[in-house]
């Protein structure tokens, strides 16, 4: 097998992920039969622009590729797609690992595909690779929502790098958008940096909790509660009721600690059961309010450019910082600085300044 | 008046600022006469290891000056202190303005002296200038404190960028250990990024609250009670007192929430009344635990050692970002594609990748 016939193989196993059922039969055979060369950047769009979601499959596939003959394509389809990425809710939600997240996301996705929502469902997971298996990795996990012709789920793109990974999911929301998709869900696991990364990419964040175990907050990042504009407690039935109900009102005398929000939204805890379908509704009829509040106010639109000069910015500095940093000579001698700070013999400003006089 | 001349005159009335009398009758002479020619480099390290107040205000003069010839020298100077900065507890106080902590750090100030500290205190405020009277400056603010010989009391450095408001302050932290003061207090105001760059400069962090002012929350940055070591409700006195002691109930609910620190230390909740000289000795005997609890687990140390490593990695990110960022091509690019986002005919990665190729 050639290198090229292996990334092809390896393209078409991803490709896999968008389920065929999904498929208009003439789209489908159009697509199919320009598998074996690859579908030129103007057939991919306007595919897209169709909702086709083998063509949506492919262009995501060409996002995510490592390979750089592919990114030039890949920056032609998104710029293709944009002036059809409309108006969407970028909703994230995330939580440790146990609180629900899928089942959730299976609730809450089959409801807003029954009352007419188009749901993609995307994560951001930065440790995941191809071979440990991403989250949303296995779909077995929201059965019913997989099958869903109204929904399309994508696992977590494969990287090291959470830039890399955030810059892959940003991409997919534009390709998910243009394809018609007005609702887009991204999960992420509530530890290291990527909910900071999913909070700088979401309009509403909500932050998944479990009913009065106390050391379940362990094992969450600092910082989270002040990012959610909702706090919603799942598996709040039978036996878990009560001390749902209790963790509810602690977590809104909690919340009156923290100073206001710029979107001037005060964050809501609400009660779920994904499993018994509890509780879901009101999850949509929360974030319709904040839509409602952050439309009127204006703070919808300003936290979109925001977040773009966010993502511009942080993209400038990340290049840079590798660029300065991946140096051997800078390695070596920024090992031989923070020896000597240890040792006090210089300060972090003089060695800052004797490494970049190298 | 030359240039020359008008500088030495603004580094004299600078100097002010280290009372006369603190100073040992002999010092104070030997450098007085060198006064119209600068003492040398090392002479300000032999005036600041013996404890000369005067040598100390001028090597920090220098360290905060901003004209070029004298950063060898202030550098000479540092590394001349650096091994005799020996280990301090770095405090950080912060608080919204009116919550008092002139008036705290007065009479902590004074009560540490008077169980046989020696205290310098420092201040950070990049919004001050010299002009506009910065934090500290007001020096009536703390009639008792600057009086007294086993303090010393220095505002916070001119400047409008963060970074360079907080590298002098550092660096002084260094002179004000090497001159023997054994504990270190940095007031900010709780606005803005600077309370970010204490937090990173300091052993333990103590945030000033009122009591009862649910709308004093306003003004406080999202994020500092979760980095505060202490929270201390001030004005807890007379008709107060009630409020004081349910607010206190209040925020030791609202810490259980958070998730435990990296230092194993458990933020504590305290009262005091600074005006009426209470409660001030309990948030000594709170710190003396702290250092106790990260003695013993070693993060005073690793803390430290972090700092530094913050310090160092954050100064050269600010200088790469600043020399990008300063040309007058990318400033002008960087608005153009700033522009095209919003038209939504490009995308953050797509613009950061066009300005980074300029």
């Amino acid at each position: 097998m050639t290198k090229n016939q292996k990334h092809k193989s390896a393209l078409q196993e991803k490709e896999g992920v968008s389920s065929p059922d999904f498929l208009s039969q003439t789209a489908a055979k159009q697509i199919k039969n320009r598998r074996k060369k690859q579908p030129s950047a103007k057939i991919l769009v306007n595919g897209i622009k169709e909702g086709n979601i083998t063509a949506l499959g492919r262009a995501i596939t060409l996002v995510e590729s490592t390979n750089n003959k592919h990114t030039s394509k890949a920056h032609e389809v998104i710029t293709g797609c944009l002036p059809y990425a409309k108006k969407s809710v970028r909703i994230g939600v995330t939580g440790v690992p146990g609180v629900g997240k899928s089942t959730f996301i299976e609730a809450f996705g089959s409801y807003l595909t029954s009352i007419g929502k188009k749901v993609a469902v995307l994560a951001v997971d930065p440790s995941s690779t191809l071979s440990s298996g991403s989250i949303l990795g296995d779909k077995t996990r929201m059965e019913e929502l997989v099958k869903n012709k109204n929904a399309f789920i994508r696992p977590s793109p494969s990287g090291n790098s959470l830039g890399g990974v955030a810059r892959k999911t940003r991409e997919t929301i534009i390709l998910c958008e243009a394809a018609g998709f007005d609702t887009i869900i991204i999960e992420t696991v509530g530890v290291g940096q990527s909910e900071t990364a999913v909070h700088s990419m979401v309009d509403f964040f909500l932050l998944l909790k479990l009913a009065g175990a106390g050391d379940e907050l362990q094992g969450i990042k600092r910082g989270i509660i002040e990012m959610a504009d909702a706090i919603v407690i799942n598996k709040a039935d039978g036996e878990n009721l009560k001390a749902a109900k209790s963790a509810k009102v602690e977590f809104n005398r909690a919340l009156h600690l923290y100073p206001s929000k710029e979107s001037d939204w005060t964050p809501k805890v609400s009660l779920c059961s994904a499993l018994h379908n509890e509780g879901i509704s009101e999850v949509w009829q929360l974030i319709k309010d904040y839509l409602q509040v952050t439309t009127n106010n204006a703070y919808f639109e300003t936290n979109r450019h925001q977040q773009n000069e966010y993502w511009l910015l942080q993209t400038i500095e990340e290049r840079l910082k590798a660029d300065f940093f991946d140096s051997k000579k800078i390695k070596k001698a920024l090992q031989r600085q923070m020896e000597l700070i240890r040792e006090q013999k210089t300060t972090p400003f003089a060695a800052a300044e004797y490494l970049l006089n190298l």
